[in-house]
């Protein structure tokens, strides 16, 4: 779909400048769902924008295309954003010389569609009336292409091709008064997934949907010389953890929480909302050393990996994690099948921002980049490989067929996932229906696709057993599960209108 | 004052990826009014971004810092930006391969203000309800400010710090349905010096503001292989040269052109106008072989040198222009004179876009950078300096000293300008009046400010005989010369509200 | 100790275009020994550069700041250099079209000392009488300076600050006419430790020193479409798994393996030596699925693991890697003890090229930008943290403090190396003695200052079982292991020069 | 011819990161011989790097495509180079603090050959036994290839492609045992032009080889704050001004001039010389405002073209000269021909580093980037053309065609030099005789093919007129004219050996 936008151009919007796609480059190579943003946000510490920088390292996970801050020194508000990792865009200290405050807001990025555009960058700002802003959000409106084709008709002229330039506008627009008032009458009009972190001259803002799809975090700086302890916002507890900050609470979904000079407050415009927490979070996203929603995620993993063990178990001689995301997992089913959990598969960490296109001879190589296999530990050896979730399924059928080449010679794939059947609308990158392979078939076909000798997924069950419950009905649709379900909290309206319009 | 914008920040609006100051670095040392823009539009041509890239070139004296061009292929605009010289901006071929289409606009960039954003850059662009617009401006708005504050109490978020985009958002918001009405909506609302060019998907447009007081004009590419000639729209004639192209006509006062495929057609929205054409184009700015408004440049400024030594004629050995743009009235008062024409100043032309900062024992060496004297042409010699204008002063008082210490046993100078005592605000940087140093002593004051022997600027009526009228009063107020008689011809409104604000 | 060479100057030999230190910030916080090199080298292949580029990418962990390729297409020689990851500075396919040809030898360089200069990143090239040279080097000369003084001396001129540099110079004065004869003559001058990849226009050479302290192996790419398979030299097997190339054999200590069109063949101009490969190999610098010498990197990694945990076996809940090269080591330990093997330390990589410096309230950061714990695993506990070596010390004692803030209630230590006492002069980046921990401290000393309730280092007979001997003096010497017991195999004709000058 | 040189590759030699021949784009676009350097040198002045900065920067014209600057401290050398101009290599503050001391040698690069390496900006820089030595050279060496073979036979290894390298290798296997013998026995050795500039730890040397060919000068700073004055070495006088030195005398031919603290003091190795100074540099290279060998540059130029309006007078309406190089000519062609001097054709300054190359419809458009037309100037004007010399011819013609397409009656075209029939081997850039036009055709034809009504240059008796003799014979060989005459007063050892190798 199209989206109209200030400055640049549908086709070819980038000018030279602006343009770097190279990060890009590799984005769908690994074959994983992306999450699309992490963020942090400091009110009233000395080196805001330094703690910011180091927040934003602690959930570079969560984002790695691009970085931006906005600080706030009492006086004038700040910007800086780059493509790239947090250490390339901050790691000068001339470039942190001109972030200035004691209050800043920052954003890491990971852009779902198109080149990744420096304008594009968040946090956005905008100058009001009443001051500047700075907005901060992960996650994903459904309903932002229908505002921002009625916004274009008023007359509003968008900068940026993100779905969170929208909230700018309809704040600009907004017939109140105040900051707060006129971000909750914004927020009334949006749909979606939407932490936000919002910066004023005033005060800083934490938003969580009313379902709460994606995370917030509220933690409080120990007292220093004398100085109060600065309020601090994050996507998940080890942003909290590099900085030395406490764990105060999680943001409640459909929560405002409003940090300001006289402390903070919270507001509930959407009045009790029902919590519908990714789940995929605890699976693949989150760090491992992250507690979310007063669960470890470590942990979590682990046990998936116990539960998958007694559901799927299987006769062999080594459990093998798909690096890195699979370790958990496989430590954990290694642990309940008694059978050793070995490294058969190295990572390579120094792919760098670009690599060989493969030609003539070289082909496929693109796995090899990344991964290798340990020959000694598969070698004539029944191996369980464990990984986190099947998407497109290429990845995976290139792992197995190197781990076959090393000379395993059975080799059984384990997902502590149930199947990925469908698409995510609510800030997860994920590929359209049609190429999740587990919506085009069924478990023995993906086994025959992938060249296993079996492949098993966790069961519903199993996944929230090991979330604590006794199974899927007992959690209560306490978590959104959208992507192995189909079952969406949250209206579609941008997809319907596109692919379901009404008749004129 | 502050202009609230989308994006940047006021006192430190730009990102590490869009700051480049280093071009300003230069741009006051020369101590000369700028010119602030030069634009250059074509329709219907093969190359039309190349003939755009060359006719900015053409214009590359209007205006050095930046540059852009937005081309339309008859279905997606495209847009490459940069700061520099056209050159270095489009002199790669890749380059000019994301700028495909058979129409395009261009601009060339001098700021007044701040440091030079990328962001700020134009051709600015936008997409509306009806398609992509692109607008290239030269010349200065003088209530867009009052017009800016007002937008943006309605909603509208600024992503640039121009006056232009002031007619972005006119038209965005203009009840209108078609382009060409919209645009005269937004045009009754402002008020100033432009000279504007328009792309959108069906039509280029020229307009000039209703006094004229920036130029315009109108070319055609001769017919090849058939095709129909191409029209051009330009600031000067220089551009229609450089591409081959046949000067047709000027654009007039309160004119808007409209070329599209059908032709070309004219409209007056303004009714019949005066014009008040910028005098100075002809002293200092144009290009010397462009032709204004009828009259060739460079023999208008040559005429001027005659006038000169008619008015103030002095004994002496060498008449020595100040390079380059004194070398044509120079010429003209030896020639009246009799008085040899000398080069006893040299121009040293490769100066690069930075250069050291003078330290310690090395002091004042700015002007030697750019001029060396020509000792042998000046030592014991009584010399006449011919220059176009004195701004500051500063530069004035340094090339006298190195004229004094090359030997010259009497040094006159000669202006072929009346005093500079007043700013512009139709679109050329000038400093405030409080640095005019005809705005604070009389010439007698000046003369030993300056360190020469005599000083003497052409006289009003010197200044429009040499234009080919009897004197200023028979000119009856064909041109705007407020910068040198602050008669100023269009209303100060952004001014007026900062410096008289009107009682609450 | 200073090196005279050809356009550098020492102290501040870069010039801008040159100069890039960026890369060195973070080389020594992690307090690792470092190794130098990685190289490569193809005879015979399509796509030469690139198998080229794939095998230095698996070589990265030998080296991660510069990489180069010489190609030989048949008639001309061909380069590219770069600073940075291998994927940074081949993977544009414009830069590998520059790199034509059958035949190429790359270099990934892990610099020691100083800047990083384009000048000093392999290999170097030089065109002699009888034609074009590339060699690049994996390892250390130990007179390296005493040589190239005698060379200066003489009339050369050096140009880069290698030592690799040596071998260019007395190649291209020996008296010897052929290319073998005349490496022969450079290779007995030389003292030290030299994997060397030797390109000319008639062969591929290998050389290994005669301790054959650095590794060196040989494969063979399967034939493909009726050619003859390409040879292949490498540092490691891991590279020849990348190229889908067949393990053939060691080079021997001392051996010169020549490569060209009528196959291959072996000159041992040493005569038969002695082995002394070095035993840090296995503990650290080779990539965990590399085997070496016969035996499987990550085998022999579990094992030390293994005999660590039956010498200094501790009561703990935890066993704790410190990641990630401690991981296999740890597995190890926790098998033989029966303790769990836990991921407690989470390691973030993503590290940019540069980050921020600690400032005011944030101290100590370095650690935490590459390593959070995972509190859960290690609240409350009795942790056991396996690395592999303590260098200076300085990382070891903040990442106890991390384990300890994270609520561990017992910290013990053990190092699956034994005590780093004395310097590396061949290869390996160590600092000094006086900075080594273990050579200014005794055990209960280092437990203190690293601040661990105990500490224990393999001891040297139980890392020669691991690697299959009865004890240390079963092994007879097969293994250089200066750096722990300062018996070193090879004269240190300069470090005795500059220690220990003659009298005069 | 191929040069085997250390780390470049014939064909490809450099690297991405070395290469950029950007800068050579536009390099013989304008049909003129270049000169191929500048050489600026400072012994005891504070702020040294900083002089040489400027003197480089007014001696910017003698060449544009790199610059280079070697201090020295008292303890340590520092280098600095880059390509483009002295601006933009030294323009940053920051650049210029790592190049302290009280010693500098500098040097202005115009390449004649390949692509533009950093490697090949000098000044070279070697250290040797006796310490550092940095050499800049302005000229060719005519047996450089031939030195440059033997020396590799030796073992020397080369790592630049200029000639000015095989005296740095010359220096350093001289058994001389002091800096001057060395450099005397090394300019024994070599032939040709060549204005040396020479800093060691103890001296700041200047050489003019026999002839003295190129021009070399020597200058004194004033005294400040009772310091002595310092010594400068430059090669125009115009570099001398804008630091404020005062002219000392030229060097001689065959002179080297030693300044150390102990003074100054002068050798003659090669016993008293014949002067052969390079007329072409005062019909086109140096600067207007210097003066050389005694006489004014600029109005040395006046009065060839005063000898011209002499020799070769027509009947026509305006004298225009070529800017910028023919304006004093014209101007002393218009003097004495009593012909209006009119600036006719205006050349554009703001040419980028890059352009676009002409494509389809847009050809021939080179020179229009640089020059357009003056119309009314030339429009049905009988023109008088006074350009310096013609080289291909191909400006030439689209001059004359441009001036015909403003509407001139008839073209006659003056050259300010003899027809330029042979090459320069001393250190000018000019094609092969094939390419000379006036080698190819007589005056006569070339009228005919560049299209003029009538075409004189200046007679060989007119030239050495304007510079002070009765005639050419009474000179007395006083300059080399070459170019003009094919004289070659140094012998052509390489070219010799290339085109009449002798019998084997």
């Amino acid at each position: 779909m199209s989206r109209p936008c200030f400055h640049a151009v549908s086709g070819n919007p980038a000018t030279q400048h602006e343009r770097d796609d190279i990060a890009a480059q590799w984005r769908h190579d690994d074959d994983k769902p992306h999450e699309e943003c992490g963020v942090f946000g400091v009110w009233n510490a000395n080196d805001a924008s330094a703690l910011t920088a180091l927040g934003l390292h602690a959930l570079q996970h969560r984002g790695q295309e691009a970085s931006g801050i906005v600080s706030y020194d009492g006086a004038r508000f700040h910007t800086h954003k780059g493509l790239g990792l947090v250490g390339d865009v901050f790691g000068d200290s001339r470039v942190m010389a001109t972030l200035p405050g004691h209050c800043a807001v920052g954003h890491n990025r990971y852009a779902t569609t198109g080149a990744t555009l420096i304008r594009n960058v968040q946090p956005l700002f905008a100058d009001f009336e009443f001051g500047g802003l700075a907005v901060a959000h992960n996650g994903n409106l459904t309903n932002a292409d229908t505002l921002r084709k009625a916004l274009v008709r008023r007359g509003c002229i968008f900068q940026s091709t993100t779905d969170s330039e929208v909230f700018i506008h309809l704040i600009a627009i907004s017939l109140y008064s105040n900051v707060v008032d006129r971000l909750i009458d914004a927020l009334k009009q949006v749909l979606g997934a939407y932490s936000l972190i919002v910066l004023s001259r005033n005060e800083l803002i934490g938003v969580r949907d009313p379902l709460g799809v994606r995370p917030l975090i509220l933690g409080r700086l120990r007292e220093e010389d004398g100085t109060e302890g600065a309020w601090v916002l994050a996507s998940e507890t080890c942003a909290l953890d590099i900085v030395g900050a406490e764990f105060v609470r999680d943001v409640e979904p459909g929560e405002i929480v409003i940090i300001n000079d006289e402390g903070i407050r919270s507001l509930k415009p959407f009045g009790s909302t029902q919590s519908r927490f990714c789940v995929f979070e605890y699976i693949y996203f989150a760090r491992p050393d992250s507690i979310m929603d007063g669960k470890a995620v470590y942990d979590t993993r682990k046990q998936i990996g116990v539960e998958l063990a007694r559901e799927s178990g299987v006769e062999a001689d080594v459990i093998v994690p798909v690096p890195d995301s699979g370790v958990p997992s496989a430590m954990g089913f290694a642990a309940e099948s008694g059978i050793p959990f070995e490294l058969g598969i190295i990572r390579n960490h120094y792919v760098g921002r670009t690599f060989i296109e493969p030609t003539d001879q070289i082909r496929n190589l693109g796995v090899k980049m990344k991964h290798s296999t340990n020959r000694p530990v598969l070698d004539g050896k029944r191996v369980v490989l464990v990984d986190d979730s099947i998407v497109r399924g290429t990845t995976s059928r290139k792992i197995v067929d190197m781990v076959r080449a090393a000379g395993a010679k059975e080799v059984h794939m384990r997902i502590s996932s149930p199947p990925t059947t469908h698409s995510c609308f609510y800030g997860i990158d994920t590929p359209e229906r049609s190429q999740l392979l587990a919506a085009q078939h069924n478990i023995e076909e993906m086994a025959k696709l992938i060249g296993v000798d079996s492949l098993a997924f966790i069961s519903f069950d199993g996944l929230y057993r090991a979330l604590g419950y006794k199974d899927r009905k007992n959690a209560c649709n306490r978590y959104c599960d959208a992507c192995f379900t189909g079952d969406y909290p949250i209206e579609l309206v941008d997809y319907e209108a596109e692919h379901h319009p009404e008749p004129a």
